[in-house]
């Protein structure tokens, strides 16, 4: 075992502060990694502040990991030291189960293990996050990140880059297809890259008409701007799919009627409820709304490497440690572009 | 043209009373059939309350129709005199647009034109449906119907029975698979009988424990009561298809946490709002709630040739067209098992 620096809450909404950890020994299946940045997605926020109800303290948040090899189990063939990896939202799961037969550990029958606030498995209590400089985890929870990618800009896609490129994946998303954005943030905007890449009529879906150019910028081929009327009926029953990155509950049943027959609409932000939705547009035209969290490793895996070959980064603001509860209440503003990210160097710094 | 006695609404919700309407005269490509049975879908009532706001009057509701043929234009050569014939919730659509080049009409994008209440391409004004003796209707919109079934029986099937028929092939229902009917009436039970011949373990998901039994012998290999917590909770994550009659709207989210991972649940009573939506739930496995609108007219009719190869029919009450205000009310009191079915001839009488 070894003691690292780190950020956590202390208690409920508390902000984030200095707090030391202790990493676990490295097993013979481990890896352990020099944590070099940490992007910082929405759902630290909602530890931190309990909203899910399930936060457990002191909380070290963190689960988009960029670093570099530092040293490898005797069982670990596969990564080698100084290697540029990642680590998501996840470091184990029961790998027993169909769903992790599946490769797909997200839903894993038993629960996967969160990276952070997830029960430790080794040290007991619950895992620290990437608020911190170093991380022990098991090899088959480390994922390759190519190294002509840059750093910083590619830790988000540990959580936001899979998180969209996933469903986009599994409602098989082609090129050609009409496919709406909605809202441009962290998600959003790795949304809208993604679904341009794989060839894609993109159009991002936004209440604000001021995100416009910048959605033009990342790859959007229209913007619809949710809040006029006229341009919604226009629109509507020709989307061939929908991913709805909104983090909060909200209206969907004007987004639903956008959709073609038997499309879909994916909903990968709100975990909260969202308003009655009307069945009528559900049962006229065959549509449906569902829901997608992360995913498998293997899917991980293959994102970092479509990254790799289609150059594909989030747009990031780093930021040091220090400066985390700053950010978060600039996140609550919606004000960053698209996603914060920790140089956890900063954590050598006293004060 | 010719006139027959039919049963109308003459205006929102009142009370329905005999009325006397034209029929076209029989076109080249058209079928004239003598209406034997009429069944009483729910639809019905809500067209003549106006719960949709769609409703003009005088309305004579009914598209679960069986009949005899009569005479046939000179370009049909599908129809016999005398053959036992169906007509659904349509008798035509645009016929051009891809949802109709697909078989699915009832998807049409200018929409399809209802057996009651939609704009009659021929005469103006609205088409009256079933309560009537007679109909002409376009040939490519009549259904064969298997001389072996029982007519008054068979009736339903042109619209609870495609209703649950169609959702249940387009998600691909098979052999072994869990499958819930939530909801014990003239969809539900129609539901559990085409499940259970499919080969699926079919459970009845019922608030009302007193429907065990009947659920039972219809086919249900078992019956799980919603109001009971514990036993909602065993069943959780265990369904790889669930199927949502109830007519009205209503809470679905214990519904949806009884879904396997990437398991959907089909709406196709509820054209009303339902309750706000936990997305976590859909989320943490990526489940879906959709919609499903009866059926096209080629799979209806692979679902007449499916009941008459596994002789299934509906459980039915027969009533004359007289006692029609009656069986609303009592079907507003679930009082029927499983749908009431007016005999046509009852319109011969004076009174």
């Amino acid at each position: 075992m070894s003691k690292v620096k780190a950020f956590a809450a202390q208690e409920v909404g508390a902000l984030l502060k200095p707090f030391e950890i202790e990493r676990r020994a490295v097993h013979e299946n481990d890896v352990l990694i020099d944590i070099e940045y940490c992007g910082v997605c929405h759902s630290d926020l909602h530890f931190v502040r309990n909203d899910w109800g399930m936060s457990e303290y002191p909380l070290v948040p963190g689960h988009e990991i960029i670093g570099r090899v530092v040293q490898v189990g005797e069982k670990v063939k596969d990564f080698k030291v100084g290697e540029k990896v990642g680590v998501g939202c996840m470091v184990d799961s029961c790998r027993e189960c169909s769903s992790c037969e599946e490769g797909l550990e997200q839903y894993c029958e038993r629960g996967s293990t969160f990276t952070y606030n997830g029960p430790d498995k080794y040290l007991g209590g619950m895992t620290f996050g990437g608020y911190s400089q170093k991380i022990v985890v098991d090899k088959d929870f480390v994922l390759h990140v190519p190294e002509h990618l840059d750093s910083k800009a590619a830790a988000p896609l540990l959580c936001a880059g899979i998180t969209t490129y996933s469903p986009l994946r599994y409602w098989n998303v082609k090129k050609g297809d009409k496919v709406g954005v909605i809202g441009l943030g962290g998600l959003g905007h790795m949304g809208v890259k993604f679904a341009s890449a794989m060839g894609a009529e993109v159009v991002m879906i936004t209440s604000s008409p001021s995100k416009t150019k910048d959605a033009e910028d990342l790859g959007a081929d229209h913007v619809l701007i949710s809040t006029d009327e006229g341009q919604m009926a226009s629109h509507a029953n020709t989307f061939d799919f929908l991913m709805n990155t909104i983090p909060v509950g909200h209206d969907v049943n004007p987004y639903v009627s956008l959709l073609k027959r038997d499309a879909t609409m994916v909903i990968v932000g709100a975990v909260e409820p969202v308003d009655p939705v009307h069945c009528g547009q559900l049962i006229f035209q065959r549509k449906s709304i569902a829901g997608s969290l992360i995913g498998g490793i293997k899917e991980t895996q293959e994102m970092l490497d479509f990254c790799g070959e289609h150059n594909i980064v989030c747009d990031v603001e780093i930021i040091d440690m220090q400066d985390i509860n700053t950010a978060y209440e600039r996140m609550l503003k919606s004000d960053v572009k698209y996603r914060f990210v920790i140089d956890t160097k900063s954590l050598e710094r006293e004060n």
